[in-house]
């Protein structure tokens, strides 16, 4: 057993069969190494594109992993890598160093940044831990160490390895790392306060959950299914926690999102005498840019980055995952539990073409609602395609990937990469919604969907520039080099690609794309300048008014 | 006069026209004053390529500018940024960021990092000076300083703009910042130690100048040229520093790569008994991995980076600007100054197609000698694109681009960019060499060129994958997905591309893509596997011994 086995044994106890990455010299011996175990290595077009693959592969899986040579690798991946870090998407980042030997003597090294730990060092700022691994004795346990952490925090790790450390021997073999400790026995403390919290929304005439992001990434879904069942909470979800629950269940009202969202679920979320914010830290694109109107004595707010805030005195010690804990074991109330709300929720509208009529926003999301089914993941990229998607109806099974914080242009094409990759359904089908810019920073990586056959439909809403920032503030900047997105996929090794203008081309487009079986196929959407989904409409206002506040005000 | 004027206005005193972003909304509204002003802004398809072309741009103009928004768009800067650190090339990154006022009480921001300062310390590492741009009353003393540091070092400096403060006034006008200061008077200490070295140079039978990088960064070439026809030194460059002077000048011996390179160099250099290695930092790629074989007592190394080391005692305190100024004023050799070297320069061997003849690396890089002339910059890919450009013989005028140490694939394409943007010569024709790897990285750049019409070649050496990975550790991850790259250069908005096996078709294709007025042109060469270069393979053995230490030995 030496490091490099020790590295690819604890992955593979770890569920890992797909890795992404970029060869280079300083990680070429590790390429090799993978290349003989059972772990499938996806050779990505760049190593931002391995970035983004390995992050959606850790949303859907628990552990994605990013394998990349030194500096020139390496620094490419922390744009991904602090995207994931925001969103807690737990990324391994493997990185290929200088061979030790080599470094002794100081001597010059292609690719090296500063000095010999400032890689390192950024890393620390986007990760759970990072450790170096150059030696055998101690690599398995900086293995373990790190990969803890990522399970703990939800967050990025790294692990450094010098090229000539890969045969090290270890002294002792590798500990199991699969299996997580069992949860403990919630604290006293714990105990009391989410009983308290409990009955206080038991208290209250119109209850609802507010559940975010972090519910996701700790896998409490299940648990927070049950419990709103037993009580008869209804619940809503964020922009970027879309499709956490099951959209088309009788006690979801939707997506909240602040003044921009829907405003029957506004109404409801902010009208309720005791609203549970859960697992959700409140950022500006997942609250309309802060146009939520609450009133602090009707809110508790409890999650993982920040503890609880309450009204009634900050109970700083309780977190998403211990106040589940907590609830799932108390005794369900003792009389009168809410009946489930009789709500009914009605499919997606159909979606009839009308002949000769151009495309909008708003109707190619409805065309593309009566498409998803359970084996549809879809992969946003932020902008107006991520807005739109909003109205997207998700049936139970069907996962959502957005960038919904960081916000990277370029997320989604090589997310679909990792959607295919870490998905455990063997007929997922990636639906990609992105942007012509975004298109135009990340087209490479429809080379990887090419070459290994994923058989993702990418849709491109194509209205001729930065859509988004052009009701903030328009110029020649906003534009983009007009591209031809068909020639473009079929010379990337697409074998079908569609231009389409009307709704009756699109229908016609989408049922031949999601027929084929034979690779990812692309349809790119002509929208008029100016055409936006809602969301975007609703939040122009606020946006613009931070670009020239001076200018407005 | 606010902040964003003063910015600009220190812009425009240094002499910048053109300055390469990427929009977002943390750094929209400094794109609109970009677009009120004098200087261009060359909207790039992504960051990263927005950083290699103020890069390119810095090293023909002495400052280069990429303009990004926060987050997502300048961490993608830190892998252009760091090579830039690392070769010496002063960029300036200036960023959008969170408004001071939207940042208070700290709310969560999309593109928010970690701390809200984690973004300039990340920057901090690879700069020569960062500032932030809060304060109407500092802003102008902090543009300055940042600006002086970065003309100082040769090195990148980072500028943070929170959105909302651009307006805020300056209570004194700009002072001017076009001038530096002029050099001061060398010190005594200086002078002495100068004179001395220029004393045992003059003493040595076979004295060689090995001209490196830093000449060229801090602006030496015309006086190193002076002085070696004063002297009659012959002289040979870096591979990173190649056509740094007149590749075709009676005293030049070549280019010197350790074993890697041509081997009358070598024994010119490594036959010296009075080396002077002057701005040239021993790192591998510039020394055929090391593999110089030099007697320390015929050495003196004299570089910015680490002073002066020489047998006789090291005098540190000595650099190549230091040294050049006092050798400048030095008074000629009393008697018997050295005869110019009378090796003739021959011309480069005139290419003759051979009809059905397949094109090999070594025949494209005759083909391509021919066709270069005074408008030509080469800008070359890192890998055997850069190994076989070594073979050029540039004449005076031209300038030669090359990552040469920080080596990121994927930085000729938006590198050939910032050639044009920053060339004070209106007829420039940028030549990129690439292999198909860093094509496929970098390809999105294509439609920047197309969009602004410049007219560069862009030529990629197709060999089927990583060619200069091959020969140290080959798998099924040096492979590429094959690429049409004909087809995706016309839909990038190409006006002419083809696609050449054969040495007449290639002959043909230069004359008419170079005859091309009408902007970018693409010639795609078919290369057989395990063809390539002569440093490449001299550099097998050595790069191949680095991958697998313990298997080879």
């Amino acid at each position: 057993m030496d490091i490099a086995n020790a590295l690819i044994e604890a992955l593979l106890q770890r569920g890992v069969r797909r890795v992404y990455g970029v060869p280079g010299d300083y990680v070429l011996g590790l390429f090799d190494r993978f290349e003989q175990s059972p772990i499938e290595m996806i050779c990505t077009a760049g190593e931002e594109g391995a970035g983004f693959a390995a992050d959606a592969h850790a949303r859907l899986h628990g552990l994605g992993v990013a394998v990349v040579t030194y500096g020139v690798g390496a620094l490419k991946l922390l744009n991904p890598v602090a995207g994931a870090y925001a969103e807690r998407s737990p990324v391994l980042v493997i990185s290929g160093a200088p061979g030790v030997r080599e470094s002794d003597g100081h001597a010059l090294l292609h690719h090296s940044i500063r000095a010999s730990d400032t890689q390192q060092r950024f890393f620390n700022e986007v990760c759970a831990e990072t450790a170096r691994l150059d030696s055998g004795r101690t690599a398995a346990s900086e293995i373990i160490k790190v990969l803890a952490a990522m399970e703990r925090e939800s967050r990025p790790g790294y692990l450094e390895l010098p090229r000539d450390c890969l045969t090290r021997p270890l002294p002792w073999p590798l500990p199991p790392v699969a299996n997580a400790a069992p949860a403990p026995e919630p604290a006293p403390l714990h105990l009391q306060r989410g009983e308290e919290l409990l009955s206080w929304l038991r208290s209250r005439q119109r209850p609802v959950v507010l559940a975010g992001i972090e519910l996701h990434r700790f896998g409490l879904q299940a648990d927070l299914l049950q419990l709103l069942e037993r009580e008869g909470w209804p619940f809503a979800t964020s922009l970027s926690a879309k499709s956490l629950l099951n959209e088309r269940h009788p006690l979801c009202l939707g997506l909240y999102e602040g003044a921009a969202g829907p405003e029957k679920v506004r109404e409801q979320v902010e009208g309720s005498d005791g609203l549970l914010i859960l697992g959700m830290p409140l950022q500006d694109l997942d609250t309309g840019i802060f146009t939520m109107h609450l009133e602090a004595e009707h809110v508790v707010r409890v999650e993982m980055a920040e503890g609880l805030r309450w009204s009634q005195g900050d109970l700083d010690s309780l977190d998403p995952v211990a106040l589940l804990q907590v609830w799932k074991e108390a005794p369900s109330a003792s009389a009168g539990s809410r009946a489930l709300a009789a709500r009914a929720q009605s499919g997606p509208a159909p979606f009839e073409p009308l002949p000769g009529v151009a495309i909008t926003v708003r109707r190619l999301i409805n065309a593309l609602n009566q498409r998803i089914n359970a084996d549809t993941v879809v992969v946003a990229d932020p902008g107006d395609a991520l807005f739109a998607a909003a109205d997207l109806r998700l049936p139970e099974a069907s996962d959502f990937l957005a960038c919904g914080y960081w916000a990277s242009l370029g997320f989604a094409i090589p997310a679909s990469i990792g959607a295919w990759g870490g998905s455990s359904n063997p007929k997922v089908k990636p639906l990609v919604l992105l942007g012509d810019g975004s298109f135009l920073m990340s087209a490479n990586e429809l080379a990887t969907l090419a070459r290994y056959h994923i058989p993702a439909l990418v849709v491109v809403l194509d209205n001729g520039g930065y859509g988004t920032e052009r009701p903030m503030l328009d110029g020649p900047f906003n534009d983009v080099q007009p591209v031809d997105h068909i020639a473009l996929a079929y010379a990337y090794g697409f074998k079908a690609a569609q231009r389409v203008q009307f709704e009756e081309d699109l229908a016609l487009a989408l049922t031949t794309m999601l027929a084929n079986e034979d690779g990812p196929t692309l349809i790119s959407v002509e929208l008029k300048q100016g055409d936006v989904s809602d969301v975007l409409r609703n939040l122009t206002a606020a946006l613009a008014k931070r670009i020239q506040p001076e200018a407005k005000s």
